[in-house]
């Protein structure tokens, strides 16, 4: 991508997260999902990292090989006009070399945007909070080195991995948070955070664009606005109900022998075969 | 794949296409797809070439680098205890040594079924039968060169590419499916072929196994057992369902600020990432 176009997607994407209006964003796992979702209108894609690694037979994490993860994610950016926010889950790597690596890989493959979260899959264990400060440092200054100005979303898994009760969870996870914000994050995002009230609590204490998840139980778009979320992303939620789909499906032709889940609202092969054609940009 | 294990799937994926019983083929476009098939008790798992290649950034044809098409097919069947067949589309190639290393790449990935077609879509034309016939006697030597019994399965577009009026094209697509069969195709695929009618006399005429692919109006299991179908395929039908659904859910969530189509049916995270897991085989 020219880097002249890469600057701007990357500023046009971070406007998107001024207060007012809240950016929905749709976590694909491909190219066609993130077609879809350029060509319904949102204004960004993001990857879901699951999305992603399942899809290219890896499972969350980072045991894909780094190489395979962003040949995939340069695929979908060539496809799209508009900014893609890549999922650099925790780094891909442990020493700033590799974070390096990883920045200028996610760069080179068209990415303007990351995110990076504090769990590591492979220890089931959150890092410490310096080592995860650390990377979104390291995160904004080789963005800075590879000229793009990257639009860093910090993650903390805190909700669903600090020690001690849901209240101290939420205090560890609006800590963290803070801590990120202060180290350069554009937008911070405690997973796990569904219910209105702690959504709430930590908006108004973070006074910083949050970023949610879509799961069942979500409040919807415009409550979540109301209580100044910034961003709401879908998460690997768009592959969790296509794969359900495909469930419906096989067992709607191997117990009733019919087909109506696979063809009803189903696309055609010609908007199917659209959707690898290269977009004007 | 052990050469052993990948014969036996060969034999075993040819047995499923005797007399009596139809065999179902759901066609997959990347792992999860083709493992949430397998989990839903298909005895075997075919690739959808229109399904990989958009998943991959590229339309349905040949235009995909060879190489990248068949890195995905081996993941696909790295992922799968059951038998795999892969569709070659028109061959990947026009010498006989383009077509020996298709069939080599495509045994070396795991395949142990060939779907080849008579169809080019980069001339919007058929293949003369001659040349037509040839590869599929080409496929078929291959295959016992690479000691794996490839299950072959020739299809003709002639319902939707021959000239003439429907009942020429018809003849035309019996005519070229009896020259795949007495080639040496294990199974014969009059792409487009639909309602009963047209089924019923196509499988009478060529009294051979024979392939017919779901959609809008396909008679159901049961009917096209009764017409004498030997097997009934998906084609990229799993892809249009899959991207139809993303439609509805982006149309939800963008203009009702919902997101019931998202979560409802949905699988979970620990489901969605056990289809990367390695598969007991």
């Amino acid at each position: 991508m020219e880097k002249s176009l890469q600057k701007e997607k990357a500023e046009r994407f971070r406007a998107l997260h001024s207060r007012g209006r809240i950016l929905i964003l749709p976590n694909a796992w491909d190219v066609p999902s993130a077609r879809v979702f350029e060509d319904s209108g949102f204004p960004a894609v993001a990857t879901s990292s699951a999305g992603m690694m399942v899809s290219l037979g890896y499972p969350d994490g980072e045991s894909i090989p780094r190489d395979l993860y962003l040949s995939a994610v340069r695929r979908i950016s060539n496809s799209l006009s508009i900014p893609l926010s890549v999922d650099a889950v925790s780094g891909f790597g442990e020493t700033p070399v590799e974070i390096e690596s990883t920045i200028r890989g996610i760069i080179e493959s068209g990415g303007i945007g990351i995110n990076i979260e504090d769990y590591l899959t492979r220890s089931d264990s959150l890092r410490s909070l310096d080592t995860a400060v650390e990377r979104i440092k390291l995160i904004k200054k080789f963005g800075e080195k590879f000229d793009v100005p990257l639009v860093i979303n910090g993650r903390t898994d805190a909700l669903r991995h600090a020690p001690g009760s849901d209240e101290e969870r939420l205090k560890e996870a609006i800590l963290r948070a803070k801590a990120f914000r202060d180290a350069g994050a554009d937008c911070v995002y405690p997973m796990g955070l569904t219910d209105a009230t702690s959504i709430e609590t930590f908006v108004k204490e973070l006074d910083y664009p949050t970023n949610v998840m879509v799961r069942r139980g979500l409040p919807p778009i415009r409550e979540l606005e109301r209580l100044g979320v910034a961003r709401v992303s879908f998460g690997p939620s768009a592959s969790y109900a296509a794969m359900g789909l495909l469930k419906r499906v096989s067992r709607e032709i191997i117990e009733e022998g019919t087909y109506n889940s696979l063809v009803e609202g189903a696309i055609t092969f010609d908007e199917l075969n659209k959707l690898a054609s290269p977009h004007n940009i």
